[in-house]
């Protein structure tokens, strides 16, 4: 929900940013990496960041996510059961998460035992995009089951992430979704200075360029 | 983006109101039966709006819909490309529809040549529940393809629509996902007093059921 008074929203946004930048610093005098995946309902957040974090487990990185959400513990659980080490962090009626709440998660982790954060949004593809984090990394997933317009309706969220992830390959044909649309969208809107990489969570391709993408 | 400063978030939402009032009463005075159509990006809002007009038609019923999105005209274009007239409602910005938003299109649009107004909202599961529009209905639609924790996840727009409709039911399998988990939820947190839907618009199974429970 977007509230918008007189004044109000450029205040909201410039405290937010200061918080951002102050977990941006607190993380870095620790070492940690850290990416915020932001995108709708069904994108596949969080199988994404759980195989992401099995691979990065598996170099010796060692990891942790906070699961935000509306409301419910069930990504965070997701998380706990893949053997990722999780910490919820609810929003209760927001439809993003702020610097703010992330500042929360983040003084409840003992940031030392951590090499990278990987935080999952609330799931929407419009509101995180005016909510930097302070995370190295912003990247927005979309999959394939969205429809091939979802570059021409969100423009901001593709523009603020730093890259782009297309999930559900295995499945484009099933939905009658042409891949090469969203891209060409992709490339047309960011003048081909971002990528969008592709993948299937299910079928593991293209994880690992991801990961590689994302620095580590 | 959801920005609260105190007294604020009561005026926007009181504000709101009463021009869906407004708006509410003035297609009631044109004897017009409305929706609004809330869901998630990729529930198949758009597909599922073609579909029930396009039966309406065949029954005689005059129909028109507005298309809420953030940018762009994509909704817009395959209403009018199957025949349905249609009106762009972009919120610039903005997450959900709200009610001055639909009272400019409601101005747009010749009330008395409609029986029906169909309008689909922004691609969100979280802002909207909070704008009532004016319309008769208020429903909101998922997806089999965004997996089983719908319900658990966004309580808020459950509890706040009239009725939900679970899309997508011919690809649960192919998703692995159990639809009696989501409708088990949704009797759950509705205790039984409101019904949700199953449908596949891509077979047609269900929509019948769907337009005698918004009433025509």
């Amino acid at each position: 929900m977007h509230i918008v008074q007189p004044g109000s929203e450029f205040d909201v946004l410039r405290e937010n940013n200061k918080i951002a930048h102050e977990n941006y610093r607190d993380m870095k005098a620790h070492g940690i990496r850290s990416v915020d995946f932001m995108g709708s309902i069904g994108a596949g957040k969080t199988a994404l960041i759980i195989e992401i974090a099995k691979r990065l487990r598996a170099k010796g990185v060692r990891v942790c996510a906070i699961a935000g959400d509306v409301t419910g513990v069930d990504d965070y659980r997701r998380f706990e059961e893949s053997g990722l080490d999780a910490f919820n962090c609810n929003t209760g009626h927001e439809c993003h998460l702020d610097a703010n709440l992330v500042r929360k998660s983040l003084s409840e982790i003992d940031l030392d035992a951590y090499d990278a954060v990987l935080v999952e949004n609330v799931g929407n593809l419009v509101c995180p995009a005016d909510f930097p984090l302070g995370t190295d990394y912003r990247v927005v997933v979309v999959s394939t089951t969205e429809g091939d317009d979802m570059v021409r309706k969100h423009h901001d969220i593709f523009l603020h992430s730093d890259i782009a992830i297309l999930n559900k390959m295995d499945i484009a044909d099933a939905v009658g979704v042409d891949p090469e649309v969203i891209l060409g969208d992709y490339r047309k809107l960011t003048g081909g200075l971002k990528e969008m990489y592709t993948c299937s969570v299910r079928t593991g391709d293209g994880i690992d360029k991801i990961i590689e993408a994302l620095g580590f």
